[in-house]
């Protein structure tokens, strides 16, 4: 029955940043509609208005309530889907606004970081099948109270990928300042090239170990809903990255992708008891504070004590030092310490899984480049390595080198 | 059963104009509970906002549609009443802020300049029961089709008013920056002293002939549902005016306020055939323009000829004008003449009901300043004369005095 192809599209608010933007992203819809797709447009608020918002509230009172926050950060978006769908009907195209609201994104009441519990989409179904272009407000819902909530840092990619799933569309294309997802980073691996198509698994991985391009629970509820989602720039023309289920095409390469992140900190407890639950007891109460801790190394022991080493993100460093401190002191450890200047360089691929000998590879390269490991972490997809902080770019660059993700000169 | 009063109180644009100001109204709210009032609490957007909205959606389409515009216009409220509840809760204030949707301001589809069909208030009722201050996004409200509408220029007053007539509050306060309804524009008539109380109809009388304290739809909403509204400083301390029904204590004084107004123009048609059906055809191809006209003079007719004069709005005389000069010519009349620098001088009072002599007392005092009057309209409760517009000032300040409004000096 259903004849022609269903496009939802998401711009950032870099994308949307200006009257000028604005003007371009009606361009796109507009030759969207001409090559024959059907299309929902997702927007973001205009680059800088959250931020502006934020710092207002904050100037009225230290904590702002969260559920007010919600009222006042979702006037954002709807600045923007009201500008955009002006501008199109101004060009005699059949666009209308709709909040988070009226799409019907119905979420939890866990103000400012809201989960969507279900979207109905009902008043999109049906501006669609009147011929419609339907203009939504992204990063924004309602909970069962119908109070406005909002999604969290990055929300509007969830919105747009939610609403594909409910609309059951061909495709969501997220347009924004980048033309797709990466082998590396270009800025630190100059030889880094495009990905044309990536999995929901290594998407995720490289989301969540530094690649900042999709935010991680989007990919997680496309992977879920099975929606392919396409990175595209909305600056310039041309291919994207498809994120899709993993097929059969994908197994060729080990390694899709390199990852750094410095955004970890090191803690070590020296002679640690050797007794069973002591790490209970420490991960335990770190937990306890909400702190993620990510790589954790024993090494093996061979007295009655041990050390005990393991990472959590530098901005709750603080926070875990004085936690630990205390925890050492309870189980009679030696003592605490703390490096900051380490990184965290990965491989991500799920061509891992066929192709064995990834990470003795990887550790090959990094000697031969006189790169000590710290620390190793691996799952099925993915080969981690805790690195001095002053080696990361070196790293990066030659195992992207070695394992033959270096673009060919053209 | 209801043993504690309700107040509902509107601040306007420069109330909340600043992070400093919405300090201020808050503190207003926290005295008004301490005195032991409930209340509610009725919002615009902050000064210059609409504009600065209005301007954006300029800049994007010359016309933008009306739909878009409420999107658009309806995000300025959301903002302070975001603002204010923080604020208020940061004082430890069980605070809620509530959108048109929210409090159930339903109107009708006419974007830009809706009209309330019913408010339902059912949100604002159980709050109110839990002992929370809501909070409230005046200027808007919603359609059935569930999508934002605004109510106009000074919408904000209507949604007080009618909020406080769907929650039977004991006294809708509108605060301002003036602290109350004056005798005459204290601009131009210094002795003008600030009047207690007036009718609903002495209101409407004088918002529609220039003071622009409350806005014309919001005084006939509080007269039809009997909401006493008072209009007050939201600067300074002290009495404002109540506008209230009509009582015994108001038949003191035959005159209540003189208004004036320059925002008329005058046109005459010279040498009109004295026949039946001209006057018709006339006004109807006027009013088929939508244009007022609110006061209209023919001669006494001599000749087979008349004059014909009539006042417009002075945006509209222009048009106006092109209209009359094509009419004239199809019934022959002799010339079409234009008079812009006119003023109209009038006088309000539901006492001129029981007081007789006004009229001749003002044309009296008109005519001992050498006033000449060149047209003369009356109703019930007003006179108002068409005079050279040099003499407006001088006119008021005479009639002001001589019906014994001037303040007495402490």
């Amino acid at each position: 029955m259903k004849s022609v192809a269903l496009i939802v599209q998401k711009y950032g608010g870099t994308s949307v940043g200006s009257l000028e933007r604005i003007h371009r992203v009606a361009d796109r819809v507009s030759r969207t509609l001409q090559d024959g797709y059907r299309t929902v447009v997702v927007l973001s608020a205009m680059s800088g208005e959250t931020d502006r918002l934020i710092k207002l509230a904050q100037q009225v009172t230290p904590t702002p309530d969260e559920r007010e926050m919600d009222m006042l950060l979702s006037t954002g978006e709807r600045v923007t889907i009201a500008l955009l769908a002006m501008e199109l009907r101004g060009r005699g195209i059949n666009a209308r606004s709709y909040t988070g609201r009226q799409v019907g994104i119905i979420t939890d009441s866990a103000h400012t970081n809201a989960r969507i519990a279900r979207v109905t989409a009902d008043r999109i179904r049906d501006a669609l099948e009147e011929g419609v272009v339907p203009v939504v407000a992204g990063f924004q819902g309602i909970n069962e109270q119908s109070d406005v909530t909002t999604l969290g840092r990055g929300g509007s990619d969830l919105s747009a990928v939610a609403l594909a799933a409910a609309l059951k569309a061909d495709r969501c294309i997220i347009y924004t300042d980048v033309d797709g997802v990466y082998t590396a980073d270009p800025n630190i691996v100059p030889a880094a090239r495009r990905i044309d198509r990536i999995s929901y698994e290594e998407m995720l991985e490289m989301a969540s170990l530094g690649a900042k391009v999709l935010q991680t629970r989007s990919v997680e509820f496309a992977a879920k809903f099975n929606v392919p989602v396409e990175v595209n720039s909305s600056f310039k023309e041309g291919k994207g990255t498809l994120v899709t289920k993993e097929d059969t095409d994908m197994e060729a390469a080990a390694v899709a992708g390199v990852t750094g992140d410095r955004n970890q900190a090191k803690i070590t407890i020296v002679g640690v008891p050797d007794k069973p639950g002591i790490a209970a007891r420490i991960f335990g109460t770190v937990a306890e504070a909400h702190i993620n801790v990510d790589m954790i190394i024993q090494n093996i022991s061979q007295t009655a004590a041990t050390d005990l080493s393991f990472t959590v993100p530098k901005a709750d460093l603080k926070k875990a030092v004085s936690i630990i401190q205390g925890v050492a002191k309870d189980i009679e450890a030696k003592s605490v310490s703390v490096t900051e200047a380490i990184a965290k360089v990965s491989l991500i691929g799920v061509g891992m899984r066929s192709h064995s000998g990834v990470a003795a590879k990887m550790f090959e390269v990094l000697a031969r480049e006189g790169i000590n490991i710290m620390m190793i972490s691996t799952s099925e997809i993915k080969i981690s390595c805790v690195i001095d902080e002053k080696y990361l770019e070196l790293a990066m660059r030659s195992l992207h080198s070695a394992f033959g993700l270096d673009q060919t000169q053209s």
